[in-house]
């Protein structure tokens, strides 16, 4: 049976600062490339189930850089599509102990952004899938990309191909005469598996629940389809150390992963997405969801471990993390 | 008396693969921060001639990081205005023997872009100073941009202040429905030293002689204030390989400068602005024109020896080279 | 009509000092992955080109290194096995002026040199291919990679694709009893186009002309299956400063390309490779030898601008250097 | 109200190993540049405070860069003096849990220490100041400098301009034949703001209380003029975990600072002078003590997250961690 | 009296990855020269006491930089041998919190796995020897191996030079045909000074005690050269956090060092050989076994603190630690 | 037969620019160690001649990296004097092109320089050496060093060691009271083989002949110990393009060498100590001078290929280069 995995959203250049060096006394910039939906993609193509992203780059070598970052580990990035505009950008600058990292965006007017209702064919790109992510981030950043998303999502609900969303509100964007709540309940309807915490389902669906529990009741109530909700828990002790958990509600009850104290991070950013993917590949391959929601949150520490946002770990790897197996060994 | 030099223009990041890297193979671009205006103002200072750069960046840690890298070359970076836009950027490849080197522009929509007629206090800026400069790009980027930037020949003109122009027609710039010939003839009117080919006084001002010459007869018939007008001459045998030299009409005969073999070239991009930097020096320190020319030619020459967009030459090096003494010795 | 290219043979991972830094001096290596037929297949499929690469690497994380080094280039590496030795390894120090490079092979019992008889489905790979490439490497290596690749040689032929075989001679290889002419014959008789000089001529065939032309004659009378042998003559003028040309006998007469001046060598490690992939791209677009001998010549000549093994050019440059458009331009 | 804050001292060149290599297996030093009065006036132009440098550099490249770096952050760097002798050095090898970090100082004879009586102009340079600091280490390098620091303290105090002093005892310095009891009395007699340790009190004034606040109450009664006596007190768990917090005593009490935990250093070079531009900031823009010693001990404590000896952090950052907020945030 | 130590064993190119970088995302390693037994060697003689390293390396620019890379630190290496085969290499990765650091060893077939008995002139190599010491990795790697090593034994012995021995059972290797149990006997009943836990004990000897006194008192019943036994305890929270103690049988008690929290780990390779060589100098020159055990441990804690397989120490580091001296300090 | 090189001469830390960067611009330094002398030492020793370097450097960890650093090529270090003052150090920044390269010496009250009369044990060091080699750059340091030179000279005199003098005049030095015309005599009066030209035979003994013939016949003349003198004929046609040739007199006439053409210089700091060691070993070991010389300017000519100041080449490669032989390959 396929396992393919197929994502959908922009893909930024990112241009981090090395090691802790500030924005301001860097000289140079190391290039990585990074999406929150092409994270899951490479993820689990590094777990070993096939993947497809889909996206717009820009017809330049920026663009054809990106895609050889995607291709490396994997994704299939015959779908992607080309034009003319540019290339979005993220800058980020590590934190360390109590100074905070940060990230300025440049994303506004990307080739990404341009994408046309109508120019991906999903029914092709779908044919052999068994899972379309999304996130809340893709339709907040133009017209054309949340119409595209909704096109997918439809195309994968008709072909029973199962849809997880990573309803991740972000403030900043949501700035061409659209809110959240006008555009992600029609999503929300047709997805099966959602990332979600308090905030971005007041936010997204204006659903306001005393607790993550009450909230996913509430959510599951008005949007029927979503069958299971999950949300990491982060306590952020410093930059450089933090303890993430994550729970899972079922539609019954909630489900706790164990906690990882994260000491010496290398760097958190796309720990979220790793999750995600953690919780892909754990909820096509695994008998319930505590091993998913175990999986997946040891996919969220691992990835602290490396730089960049892709997770490079391979699922050996983290079943051995759940297990406790060869944690701080030196393997010879 | 007062020699201070006040240029205007956008200042962009420049991000560029180290030593021949291809975009599609570099894991880290080299940080620096670059205009065709400010790369004048840095010069100019470098030889010891006061300068303020007027521009406008975004108000975050890399409009900073831009402000810090005028500054530390002692351009005045206090009239600078910091907004809500992005920063622009530009992607550089350097080439080697007959591979290309490559610019990918990214500034559309850049907090310069945004300036406003009127944001700028001219009259305060140019109080103390002996010359104003300018380019065609900074025209070509918005209707604002070209706004402010009339301005600022005014109020030099009102003044008394020397004011040179780059006529550096760039044609994909000019996008926001103003072509270079509906705004460059105003500001021409105004300049009392340009640096220009023939196609651009071509595309600026519709010009078309059949030789430098005879196109800058042309021009100073129709723009009486013009009395200089120079260009520079580059023979590419190579991305590695270079022969550079310069012309400039004085209204009534052409003057030569010598010609410099670059056959190992480390960075040619500002040859052009160390040119211009080299004629601003040469006309408020230098008793006649063919001295100011060789000056400036040797300057542009010297820029393509180090990395970035910035001369990082002393008028003593300049010299130096002029008259041929120093070249390739090692000095202790 | 499918244009896919396969290739076979041993890939390395190639270590290399940094700038001109000797093996004695250098505190690290940069690593790139490589191999005379993988740079092949990399170069076609910068071209616009696909292709697939036939291989074997250790099943550990430097053979998952190795396959992303092809895969982002969109090479298919779907047929690469995976086994239990080591990754062939050759270290590279660039020489500079007078000194010469120097690379030391360490690629005894790989992995690929204990591919096995049988193990490829050849019919599988080759269903869809245009064109077959090996070199004289591949049969030196051990006796298993020199079954394997007369196995693929057959299998092409049966199907129709077409063969090429860069007769490589290299004395230290050849080490597991066999001689060159006890192999290579075998596969010279299936082989359409070649790529071999005088003495790679003697050392694999016994042929002994006194000229390129003669001993291809002689070639191509005892082996009626080629029909074309193409070679590239290099001045080493120095290791920084080479020319190059190429010369092809088509059956009947020698056709003759341009000569490149090569005065700032950034890397000359695959540009051989470089023009076998020129070669292969002309024979499947152009339409005569001429026009495959230039496109084949330039795209050595551009290989040396860049570092690594594989040609990082697009076909639309190396037409450019072809027509001489572009040549030490600042393409903006 | 003028908030200019002027500094007077010694700037060297840093050389320190990159990450936490030893000078023995260092192939490589990272360059900045610091003092530690420099460094104060560095902080402060961060925090939004106008300040200028006043010292002496050799009159060549390196004193050129030293300039620059102070000038990039936007410090008056116009009161510097050039001349004949080299350029004060010192080499840093950063340490690791129980290894050490050292410090090899090269700065006998520098341009600085020859710096002469009467050849700085402090009228000028006071006329628009608010607050002068000076350290103990300058008058420890040579008779020129104690007097001209000595004379700076007199302008200053002439003018009504605070004076703070790091009374910061060096055993390895004042070899000029003076010793620190010869010298300091008469600077901390102008002195307003001190920081001081007990053991600085008694190598510089023969103090000896059984307790900071014992040796701080002798010294006000020695020394009218200071009404504030500061120190850090720091717990060296290891050279990559501290704490710190620190004391002040206003003449009448000790206040006491929170206490920050540094798990994860990257430099704690240049941390003391950070304490001091932290209270300097304070005292010139706080309504009470206690709020400045809190911003300076958070200013101290933020300084170990970045390399270099200078605080990089904004007035902003700064007041985020003295209320806690934001701590190990990624910030977007 | 002398106090040279001379030591036997393979040297390996070790190419590690920079910083955290996974194998699959590095594009440079770090090379380094290591060896358990040339570990001890540079170690003793950066402790002050003369050394010497036998090995065979290969004959060629790598088997000079190993040599350099003994050389540059003292050891004398006038009695390597050099001849034709390929270096031994070994690939690093170190890790972080919960991700394994990880070993890809490639070192069969080395110039010394060729090492010939009879080729090594023993009795001119100890004449001036005090100490002899081996690994159990030697005589794993081949026949010619073990058998030189146990000639070296042989020889020590003879002349009466202490000997000591890392029992250091390794599974992958032993590849050529026998197994430990049949080799190392012979060169236990040579040794003094053992270092050994209970596995390597029990795999070597078939000894297998429950406690590793246990197995002390049986190893010294059937070994009754065998005088001292040491091992490290190892608690890895995590691979950046171990706490490290150490145990000494002395025939009669089993005496226990100090234990080091090891927070901020930088390398923990070659800290068991830092401990070994810490040993060698105790019981040189210290008055009793808890001595030679402390300073033996904290030799080992110190290793973590620096990059690459040696420990960078001096003796007075090592001192200074056992005392708790200077522990975090800033040394100026 | 002995063939035991010593020199003696000050080891400074040299720290250069990476690639061509300047001073200004550039944010770390390479560390090398180099001096005229030990130069020499290491060429030598590289070409397989053994070679002891006498020197005095600071007793820290800056001085045992020095001492590290020739120790590595195998130079015996165990005459070195270590004692209380500082490294002396020198900055370089490589030029391009036009852009001349410059060295700024920081050498003054270095360690070396503080070097006493006797505190060289001569007879030990010169028992078994067959050449003693100095430059006029050490007695131009300090009466010290001049004294301890002088001592050597006697020393190997009276030994019958042979004895080489690169008189090189450097006006900066020779500040501590004496001009080179007080010292250089008595040394020359001891010297065999002397490295001058015209100008250097002027300031150091007052000769002034109309060609270098004129002058060596003077100096022979005047100083009959001295047999032969050689110097290099540098044609500096750019900073990145040299030619050089070599004379030397014998005293009878003049033998000229070959020249090289050194098209892409990558550093030439040194080529004049590596035409030194050149000499010293072809007079060691060729049967007459035209062979020494043609060895010696070989080896001049291929030290501009590496970075350092020491010639990095084995004898064989300069044979080969003397005989044109593997010029610009690739060895494999």
């Amino acid at each position: 049976m396929s396992q393919k995995v197929v994502t959908f959203g922009e893909v930024m250049m990112r241009l981090s600062t090395p090691a802790f060096a500030r924005f301001t006394q860097s000289t140079s910039f190391n290039i990585t490339y990074a999406g929150a939906e092409a994270n899951v993609a490479v993820s689990v193509a590094n777990f070993g189930i096939p993947s497809a992203h889909v996206t717009r780059f820009p017809d330049n070598d920026l663009g054809a850089a990106a895609t050889q970052a995607l291709r490396k580990y994997g994704v299939d990035t015959s779908f992607i599509l080309y034009g003319d505009e540019r290339m979005g950008v993220y800058f980020l600058e590590n934190g360390s102990i109590h100074r905070a990292s940060r990230i300025i965006y440049d994303r506004f007017d990307s080739a990404f952004a341009h994408i046309q209702k109508g120019s991906i064919n999903w029914d092709e790109i779908l044919k052999d899938a068994a899972w379309f992510h999304y996130t809340g981030i893709t339709p907040a950043i133009s017209q054309g990309a949340a119409d595209v998303c909704l096109e997918g999502l439809q195309a994968a609900r008709k072909r029973g191909v199962k849809i997880s969303g990573d309803i991740n509100y972000r403030r900043n964007l949501w700035q061409y005469g659209k809110s959240a709540k006008d555009i992600m309940p029609a999503l929300i309807e047709l997805t099966d598996v959602m990332i979600a915490g308090i905030t971005d389902m007041e936010n997204c669906m204006g659903i306001s629940g005393n607790s993550f529990e009450e909230a996913c009741r509430q959510t599951m109530k008005q949007y029927p389809a979503v069958k299971k909700i999950a949300t990491t828990e982060r306590d952020s002790v410093s930059s450089s150390h933090n303890r993430i958990s994550a729970v899972l509600f079922d539609g019954k009850k909630i489900l706790q992963s164990k906690s990882y104290d994260l000491t010496h991070i290398v760097d958190r950013v796309g720990s979220g997405d790793a999750f995600m993917a953690g919780l892909v590949y754990g909820m096509l391959s695994k008998k319930d969801d505590q091993q998913s929601l175990e999986f997946a949150t040891a996919a969220c520490a691992w990835k602290h471990t490396v730089e960049g946002d892709v997770n490079l770990a391979s699922a050996a790897e983290i079943e051995n993390l759940v297990k406790g197996e060869n944690v701080g060994k030196l393997l010879r």
